[in-house]
Formats: C-alpha cells, sequence, structure tokens
C-alpha cells in the first residue's frame, strides 16, 4: 500500500448508540497536472497536456498511459524519462525520446470526433480502430466462466487502499487461468486503468493480448477505450456497462462480461471466448 | 423516467443454473456538446465549450448547470435560450441575453489554479471562494440526524432508472425536514449534479441554501465545488468522500456527511448542523 494514497482525518461516527469522534481514512484526491517536453522545428518545447484529480502514487506510470490511451505517444521508446517537477509534488514531466514529436493533434482530433459523433457515437468507435496500435485480428482466447466467477473475489483480496478508505475505484489484471497479476488503484476510474496499462507499457508488456482486465466499477465508453487502445480483449466489471461501452466492445471485437459476482455474471459481447456456459 | 435514457440489447446471463440470454435495460452513454452563443465586439460570436459524455435527458438543465458551475454565466438572466441543434440531438445551444458576455476565461482560469495548486489543492479552495455568487454568511441551519438517516431509503425510492439498469449516479435535492423536492440522474456523478444545479437555475431557485443535496456514490473535490457554487450547505453522499472534497466543504463552511445509512453515517465536517448526536 502507498501510504501517500490516504490520508487521516477526525470525524464523528453517528450510530444507533451516540456519536463519537474517531479518526477515520480518506482516499487522497490531489489534481496532477501532466507536462510534456519535447523538439519541434529544432526548438524545445513545453506543453501542459492535462490536469486529472487523482490519487497520489504511480504518477509515472499514470502519465505514461494518459499519454499512451489518448494516442499521443504509441511505444515506450518514444519517452526517454518521467519525472515528477522538483517543486511540486503534483506535476509530472514526461521528456519525449530524440526525434519524436509527440501526436498532439490526436488531442484537438479526439475532441472533434467526440463532438461530431452525433446519434450513435460512430465517429469515435471509428476514430479508436484507427488509432490503436494494436490490430485485432483472429485469436482463440477461452476463459472459463469458473474463472469469470472469481475475479471478484480476488480484487477484494488485493485491493487494500479501497479496504481502509471505501473510496477506490481499481483496474486489475489476470491472466487466462485466472492468476493475479497487478493492479492500481485511484479516486477516478479512468486514472486506475491508466496507471495500469501504463505500468504494462513501461514494462514493455503491451498489448495485454492474453490478459483478462477487472473493473472495479462500472464499464463506461472510456474505460473500453482505453482497454482497446492496450489490446485487451477480454474486460469484466463489478457494475454495469453503459449503452455505448457496449457498443464500443462489440465493434472492437472486445468481450465485455458485466455484474461479475461469485455465482453469476452477463456476457454482453463476445460470448465464445467463455466456456461452459 | 425519460424513455430515452434506457436501451435495450441483448445478453447471456450465466448462474448456476446454466446460461440463458435474456433481455436487459442498459444506461445510455452519449456525448452532449454544449455551445454558447453571444455577441463581443458587435460581432455574434460562438463557441464549443465542452464535450461530455452523459445519459440523454434534461440536456438543457445539464447545460445551464455546467454553464452555471464552471463560473460562465452568474443567473439565469444572462440566458437568452437553451435549445438541441436541430441537426444533432447531441448538441445544446445557448444564447446568451443581449448585452452579456460569458465570462470564459474561467475555463482557463480553472485550469490554472487546478494546475497550480500544488499539494494541497489550496489554489483551487481559494477560487472557488472567490468565484462563487453566494456568500456563505452566517446561517442556524439545522436537521435532525434521523433526517439524514432517511435520506438513502428516499432515494432508493425515486431513482428509477437505476433500479433497472443499475448504472446511473444520481444527485437528489430534499428541504430541512426531509421532504423529497427532485432528483436527477447520469452515467456521471458530476452531470447528474449540474442537472439538479441547473434545474434550480432555470426555476430561479438558487442559492439552494436551505435545502440538503443527497450524492448517490462518492464526493469529489469537483462536486463539492459543484455544490459550493449553488450555495448548498448541507451535503450527505452515500459514498465515501476524497481528502480534497472534505478540505474544500470544511474551507467552504458545508456540513459534509459521507457512508450515509439506515441506522449510521459519518460526518466530516460542519458538525453543528446536524441536530441530536
Amino acid at each position: 500500500m502507498e501510504t501517500s494514497s490516504i490520508t487521516y482525518h477526525k470525524i464523528i461516527r453517528v450510530g444507533a448508540d451516540g456519536a463519537k469522534e474517531v479518526e477515520d481514512c480518506l482516499a487522497i484526491e490531489e489534481p496532477l497536472e501532466i507536462q510534456l517536453a519535447f523538439m519541434a522545428s529544432g526548438k524545445r518545447q513545453g506543453k501542459s497536456i492535462s490536469v486529472t484529480m487523482r490519487t497520489p502514487g504511480n504518477d509515472p506510470e499514470l502519465a505514461a498511459g494518459f499519454l499512451f490511451t489518448e494516442g499521443i505517444i504509441r511505444s515506450k521508446s518514444e519517452i526517454a524519462g518521467i519525472r515528477h517537477s522538483v517543486l511540486d509534488e503534483n506535476r509530472v514531466l514526461v521528456t519525449c525520446a530524440d526525434g519524436f514529436e509527440p501526436l498532439l493533434g490526436s488531442l484537438e482530433r479526439n475532441f472533434y470526433t467526440t463532438s461530431s459523433c452525433g446519434v450513435c457515437g460512430k465517429a469515435s468507435i471509428d476514430a479508436i480502430r484507427t488509432r490503436s496500435a494494436f490490430t485485432a485480428g483472429e485469436d482463440q482466447l477461452v476463459v472459463e466462466k469458473s474463472i469469470v466467477q472469481q475475479l471478484a473475489d480476488q480484487i477484494g483480496r488485493h485491493q487494500q487502499v479501497f479496504e481502509s478508505t471505501g473510496g477506490l475505484h481499481a483496474s486489475a489484471l489476470f491472466d487466462l487461468n485466472g492468476h493475479f497479476l497487478m493492479l492500481r488503484e485511484d479516486v477516478g476510474r479512468h486514472n486506475a486503468l491508466d496507471k495500469l496499462i501504463g505500468a504494462a507499457l513501461l514494462a514493455d508488456n503491451l498489448p495485454l493480448s492474453q490478459h483478462v482486465l477487472l473493473l472495479s466499477g462500472r464499464a463506461s465508453f472510456e474505460l473500453i477505450q482505453k482497454a482497446a487502445m492496450a489490446g485487451i480483449r477480454i474486460v469484466a466489471a463489478i457494475g454495469a456497462p453503459s449503452s455505448l461501452a457496449v457498443q464500443l466492445a462489440g465493434e472492437s471485437g472486445i468481450t465485455l462480461a458485466g455484474f461479475v459476482k461469485k455465482d453469476k455474471f452477463n456476457i454482453y459481447t463476445g460470448q465464445h471466448r467463455i466456456r461452459s456456459i
């Protein structure tokens, strides 16, 4: 557990037996600014890319994951270094490798395609397909029904900060046999997934095409989009998926399960990858 | 219930007794673009302000609430009209009243203050105080402990789409006697609150200083910031608050309760407004 992910605060606990002051844990929420340094037209450039409200911890992974899932960088080799600002621990500086100019147009393109996608989100779905670094070919991936059912139990055991604060989302990665590989937590569900994908990027483990991604809460369009960028083919969520999450999963060839519990779950798309049902 | 807030999708329901195909409800998630039209320097200007992933329904309220809680407009009188684009139901056009120039600098200022707030979020907290249209003077607000305890039960009864999809956040408004006034739902928790505050703005009911706001999930910095903008003094959340939510509530004079259940809850700030504890 990152000690910097939680803080203590005196609260009044009110119950049937009255009220008492106790010390309680809170999940820390603080802004993180991601700055990018690169060479363009022979000059050193710096650009502030994003400010996100996040839980401190794994900041370099968060920055790398965000830049990757937004399509601004495409591989680890495009990053020369990532470090915190000396003056501000809520600012991370990402230096691009020599000769690499980040794809900043994709930030505005994302905005444009999102804003133009009209009734059905079609343009966004096309955009994600174009931008993803990994082409989704045929695969023979299969997971057993019983493995999906024990995921929820596993995430509970590994999600330490959630237990103490009740306040964090988590993204967890498993292999196809249901073995736990890693977990990242954050007050923002998109940040938890960016941390996980960033960790995989920095360890040169992308694409995550032989894995199962477990989301601790609901599955939104944004989370499925990030999963698709990382080449993930099987996503299970403890909570409900949204309509656009289901649509994007379907069109991206992702298997999406929701409401995953010990004894039951729903399959929204890609049922051929779940066996014994 | 807005019929356009949910959609149907064939799923595989996997349980102890095998798997079967059933039709299930999904919460709709689609992008909404907010465009602002106004006169500046004698010319008609149009500007795309934001794209947010939202659940359709109450879009004009969402647009009005977003513009208000971001500090771009300060009152209903600054809005001449709000309507959907004829060509795209995921675009809302807000026309400013004659002679009013929207405070677009606040969008960039928000970014700047957020990015500069360093370790503790102090600058953001100062910024919200400056921007809020309502000054928080002394008040004599009091709610009974028993009223806080029955809020969770009430939100369940009124949150219809959540019941059918399991996929929506809600913000609900009560008076100080615990009487239910209104509820708004969305896949995004910030949108649910913007819809509620936008509805109050358009009905000329701001500030909401004699009310209790109930949040169906966790309380983040952003939600407390929006509550402060609307003059709300008492916030209760079914889930956990973050560290920065507690800090902002404390410095804004907001009473914040969390983990609100039938028989117990926690008070994080402003305990003097909750009686019989």
